[in-house]
């Protein structure tokens, strides 16, 4: 039995539903259970695929299309909430499982914690990982509210594994005086284009992975995230960024943090997919 | 390839993907062409099915459970939306397909003229069918702005068909004159649960279409709809309408309406999610 | 010169521009002064204007249509908001002039101490005039935050004047222990429509002012108001009392404290222009 | 130094803080952390005690006044979020504490598991304790995502130790087959005030716990909370149940479940904290 | 019979109501009928309206006033929803009109269709007339659902008649790969201030339409729209486009696609009011 | 009687309580009684309070900690809304005893009209006070709606006192013609930082008064405020500002016109906040 009329796709916007064909494979990871001020990015990935079909396939600021592209919606993860641990090795499980597969894992949170497990899984398969991440907050506390691992320790903690040295961040605004010292005394943060062309210089022949917690964004267009940030990059600077390391080695990305229940506008939404389109579209 | 983790469903509550194995398939028919005050109804489908995965799958008023039934989520249509007679054209063809599967039609509107291609195509099944219709407003007018066919006239054009006698409403409060004096004249309005157990007497041997207006309801808990009406039924007298034709053999319906940009607190659209688990469930 | 087109009108529904024919004039009174919750019932008068466009001009609870009613919309008040005192002169001269006209006055607050010019200019003309009052709070205080006049005393100034045994109190739930007392000594409080209809019997003789404070209504409905106060009237009770009190001589009213940055929904404001509807068709 | 002019108080309307005269202690318990829907509700005790301020001090539903009691506003508890077993245990301790001092812990949630420590510290005070459960929802399970002490868990936990036959609910209309099994065969659901004096007969010598959840309360009014749940109680209907109980001696209370994120019109506020104040009234 | 008090104007900030006496015609023109996406840009004339009473009258971008300008606020036109032939026919007879009185058409939509009949009327008068196109979108398709006349045909409808020489726009950031092929191979984009020098040095000596589509703007200060697009124009740069063009001969103008019930906080609306401000000053 | 758990403070981030012991007050001044627009922020001084507990203590632009400084939250004063005097004579009372015990007062707002009693008591201390305005709108009228002490002639009046020449505004974008007028005469508009540098060398030996009304932000982050203004400045400008007049002698300051009921994303409340937290570290 089947219709002969059509029916709008459930999935992302000029997503495939063949698996094998694909090259990257998005992932929803609606986690936010070490969240410690206002909840909500488990709503996020779901928002963003509704809010994907409103969007043009094509981008004017890289001339590339999606429907050239070619990436698998492989929906959200059900994820047991109460418990962290299993939640993070089930993330841990999937990225393993896309790489093993030889395709490319972009995530889309949920809170940042999720990189983590993500990005344990790259480092078996690319030992000489660096990162780059877009961030309000320096997420570089050695612990915090007791916990070694939460989405404000998550890239100190990945840099214990990668090292300072792989790891470049682009938007920080908020943070302890003890991160703002780690990050100048490792010179983690970079504050113009320029330097952003230095790295791409010093990481062309390296894998990389891409980090976007969506508040580096200026909270006038992305409310819709949990800890609002003034002071953060408006889109335009933001694609600015984005470009300026477009000819790096992509091997992974996530775009974590939209919170839909503080979008009230619904602008942050479809910003977020608009940001997801650019990252899909740069990985191609 | 495969995953072995789990992913959400993006699909409705329960439903199964199995078309062979359903007896109903709901449709998703995100239209509001002709909606005259305030449009976006076309979100409507999306957002229930979204927000049906935070319910219970069983239902302590009919002592069901979601679980038990086999209904299809077909997704939503692709219509083009400026072209009304080709939207009304691909609505039929899905109803009538449908029908001739020996499926049950379950739609989720989009605006109330939707239920006009849907009822022509049971006619054809079924030429003795009656109908069940809650509504806060008449939509008896014999045209509107100059149309004969709007969300307006759609009752009008149903009963020009089946006849007053086999049209029965419960909840309207808004109308014209007209309207109103037609309804005294054919009294086809319901007002009390007695006059529900005489209409079940009356309609027992007969199919019987349920076409929903979720603003029969009141806007203290159905704000997200065009056309907000103070006096409407509270949920629990709602269920207790429902429960009341529950005896009836319902071979098709539709609830419409639904519009998330008017329901700021997310009430109306759980409410509306919840309103379709009970009809499912009384479909059953 | 002159358009051939139609314009759509910018004043209510319904609304004549020709005073001379006109039986009753709609007021805006734009004053939040006293105000000391939270302000903003200034934009009320204009928002239940433009919301009147939505409605149908047909009562189904009247059995009236406002086609046949024939009032004039003056607009709104242009009021002085630093001095209180030359607003509630201007309101006073404004009503006075209504009443010198012959017709009738129905205000449009507003905060609830407009009322107390405009029954200053009633007194003058009636001076046996009674006052229904619909509200959720007893205003009812001798003196609050050192003023003497205010939203919080309003009723009680007027009762200073008509004494309290020409004046009746609907759906008070909130106010000061002894507001309450004089409430239960006084026995201003109706709690059953039976009560109501002993009022009409009283009060069958006289010219009767009615007072509509939207909070009387449930917050569920009515969110858009200063002081939202739970346990209040739903539409259909409201409609109840007013068609109770309907065979009075009301010879004006008002309808105050509509606060549309309150009214996330938009419920609010169209259920206040309902209530206005209905209020004229009464007055008709 | 000081100031000689008046500064707001920056605690609960009426609270002393005086703990040792004191009766009763408020504590705010700003805990959500295994939410499985919308978290949110650790905002709920703050919110509830900002919107006090707008409230009067007295009820004329129980004619008391909050003047005339005393209560301590101990302010929130400071909970490390992502440590479950850490917070139930300083909820355990305030609670002990309160209780070692002689007098009533009334707790603001937070989501519903904070009742579970709070009952523990009852139980070993008051062996013979009965519970009283205002909710939309069972809270009846086994267990929950893997977990047996949840929001979903939290009250088959206190029936292991009270036995089913010292718990009462009102309000229930969600939650699992196997959850109503459970309920019609420990027969735990009251549906009429008539119920409710038999229980008062039946527990009126023993200590009593009155646990509300929030969503007990019909969404139209409490759209703030995590889980919206439409065919609730009006707050009519609700101080209805609150009276029929008020002979009881209530040795502690809880108050949960108040999500301000999704209180877009701020009326879930106000009426939480409205419920807070009948509480402590009926307790004073 | 007349009032002695002073009443607020319902038309726009010190327009005046004397035809005869104004050099244009500013016309509401409440129509979103071919809107793909979100609708409700038909309550943009009305918002912008009520907005305008809460600007000052000067600017000090042009260090001009309003009240020096003579400008005829005609209201909003009716329009029959469902008939887009007709609906275009009345724009296009109402704009001729107002050509006929030698005044200048400003039209405040609506979705952006609505520009099409009004510049059909303008060529008739000035067949050498270019447009400067604001928007954020290229509306360049060749068809579009089917449709050749949306809002997303229009300027290639309008470019078929004037000639992509005679087109400048402003703003673009979103279409589809074509669309940019054809801005791209006509050279219609401009993207800085000294482009647009050159425009009025080649445009100096003909009649010029500009054409506003708010979405131009960033969604950070103009969420109200249909379709928001990150990567805006902000205020001042806008103003510094509008002034570049400012020695301009424009005979005509239109600000579309404001749409309310998408501007949660209200910045887009009364924004939306100064750009209409800002506008008529030019123009005059 | 005490707790063993820890309870979070009630007052602002880092605030102690020891007034003896503090250099800075903070006091809240919930006042808009002359606000003629949109009215709210009253509610303002509790919003950011509240807002303050979710930032972090340290500033990386002013590589300052909060925890480093020492100021006293007094909390919200208790004004009589009705009687504009006698709150500007509590107002002027609070600040003259902050500046007698040798501590800054730091006001947080409420409507801009409080920085009138405050500047009063200023000028007592110090005669040569200057004063840097940072503003979208100019206040610089002679009168308003008949009144000469209004939020829109208060800098008007200060500069009565000051003169034009010890007076200095930033991001000023609307007014009167006059008003304008006025600020090109008296050169009081700084657009440029370098400006700024002329400005600190000219008041350096000076004491200075610090008055931001948060509508100098543009309206895009800073929405919840009475009269948005698009063409503000962006944060990061904002900051730029601020830190070019860092080396001068601050004496006091204000926050004004924070409106929490504009803010629906709760953008403003956090960035205002956020405003407080850099005015309380470049004045310690």
């Amino acid at each position: 039995m089947t219709f002969s009329v059509d029916f709008l796709s459930k999935s992302w916007l000029c997503s495939t539903d063949d698996l094998d064909k694909s090259d990257m494979v998005l992932v929803g990871i609606p986690y936010d259970g070490t969240c410690s001020f206002k909840p909500g990015t488990r709503f996020g990935p779901e928002a963003a695929r509704v809010a994907s079909i409103g969007l043009e396939s094509y981008s004017p600021y890289q001339d590339k299309d999606l429907e050239d592209s070619a990436f698998y919606d492989a929906g959200e993860l059900d994820l047991p909430f109460g418990n962290r641990d299993k939640v993070l090795d089930i993330i841990y499980t999937c990225a393993k499982e896309t790489l093993s597969m030889d395709k490319k894992f972009v995530g889309v949170g949920g809170e940042h914690l999720v990189t983590y497990p993500v990005l344990k899984a790259y480092l078996e398969k690319y030992p000489d990982i660096a990162v780059i991440h877009f961030d309000a907050h320096a997420d570089l506390r050695e612990d915090y509210l007791d916990e070694s691992l939460s989405h404000a320790t998550v890239m100190r903690r990945i840099t214990d594994h990668i090292g300072a040295d792989s790891f470049k961040q682009v938007g920080i605004r908020s943070g302890t005086k003890e991160e703002f010292a780690w990050i100048r005394k490792n010179n983690t943060l970079l504050t113009s284009l320029d330097e952003a062309k230095e790295v791409v210089q010093k990481f062309k022949n390296r894998p990389i992975f891409l980090s976007i917690d969506l508040d580096v964004l200026d909270p006038s267009i992305m409310s819709g995230t949990g800890t609002q940030e003034a002071g953060g990059l408006n889109f335009k600077e933001f694609i600015e960024w984005l470009k300026a390391f477009s000819s790096l080695n992509f091997v992974g990305a996530d775009i974590v943090e939209l919170s839909p229940a503080y979008d009230t506008s619904g602008v942050s939404t479809v910003t977020a997919a608009k940001v997801i389109r650019e990252v899909l579209l740069m990985m191609s």
